[in-house]
């Protein structure tokens, strides 16, 4: 990894605060005057690094989205192409709010919300994250039926679908209901969706 | 329907209004002043209907699920026992946010993110709604159990958490991503669900 410099440092301990205010409040809770009082600088060093409000939105969902890549795509690389690969991307990203070392829900599915109907550059990275996410899942599904433990006929992006549905399902349940069974369940629907993708199954689409 | 007093069709006329400005900033956004504004009142009289800004934020979510309630489930309750009902409780789920009358996303799935994590009267009120909309899918699911369509042996709460996976997904997709294949993948995942629950199917649990 390349040394950073300070100004960099720097940049990156602003975001790591602004994501960890996002995670409560939203990224529409911040702003140029509540990150300065957190981070303990004055307003104008912090326009030093972001020129606006939305800049600064924008930059710490990027951070979120970079973290998200670090902790959750990149680590399931290592593992297997096929079904080994993609199990080990569900594990990382059933865990990651956990590891994410910011308090709160997952701040990019809060974004989801808080920008769905907000036209605009924020919004445009909030998808930039879902498109590169929904792309790099339908690359790992593809490699499953490569390797011949999906069907040949699988709908590819029906299966990316039904897992966003999983994952979303898991943290409503798990943060809002608050249901010991949260993971349980989870996991009991992701083994499903693999079962129901395998070239033997009634009910491939 | 019993003939409205004065004084509660004022206070419909606030929570209509409330539920509006949640539909777009989120309840938190809501407060007595932003309200008074809106709806062209006095603060002194908004706070003779609410007494507090909580108080409005719990009444403008039970308005939200009173909705859903008319919308979604009690005409899904015209349709016989089985998998006609809930097929007819989908359908009007997937279209209940066109219907409502408030532009923006579903209020109540917005809520998730907002109170998961701020306990509180608000977030109960969350969770009331939820877990009532989970209990009336339970009861039409194992109707279909009953009537021979769905498996004996089904997990019913794993059907009710796919499903609120794939509403979830859908509203993803659909306000998010704008992929105009939002709702016939929406409706595929549906059908696939009911599929792999029939009595035949090789993979219940």
């Amino acid at each position: 990894m390349a040394v950073m410099s300070k100004g960099e440092r720097t940049r990156n301990t602003i975001l790591d605060a602004a994501v960890a205010l996002a995670c409560v409040g939203g990224f529409e809770s911040l702003s140029i005057g509540s990150l300065a009082d957190r981070v303990g600088m004055s307003k104008s060093g912090l326009f030093g690094h972001f020129g606006s409000r939305e800049e600064l939105q924008i930059a710490a969902i990027e951070a979120a989205a970079e973290r998200f890549a670090e902790l959750v795509f990149r680590p399931a690389l290592e593992a297997p192409r096929g079904v080994a690969r993609l199990t080990a991307m569900i594990d990382n990203w059933l865990t990651w709010v956990e590891r994410c070392g910011w308090d709160g829900g997952c701040p990019l599915e809060g974004a989801i919300h808080e920008f769905d109907d907000r036209p605009g550059p924020v919004r445009e990275a909030v998808v930039k994250h879902f498109s590169r996410l929904e792309r790099e899942l339908a690359r790992m599904i593809r490699l499953c039926v490569d390797t011949g433990e999906f069907a040949g006929n699988l709908d590819v992006d029906l299966f990316v679908f039904r897992l966003m549905g999983v994952v979303m399902a898991f943290h409503y349940r798990r943060r809002l209901m608050g249901g010991s069974r949260a993971e349980a369940v989870t996991r009991a629907a992701f083994a499903l969706l693999i079962k129901e993708s395998a070239p033997q199954a009634r009910f491939n689409q």
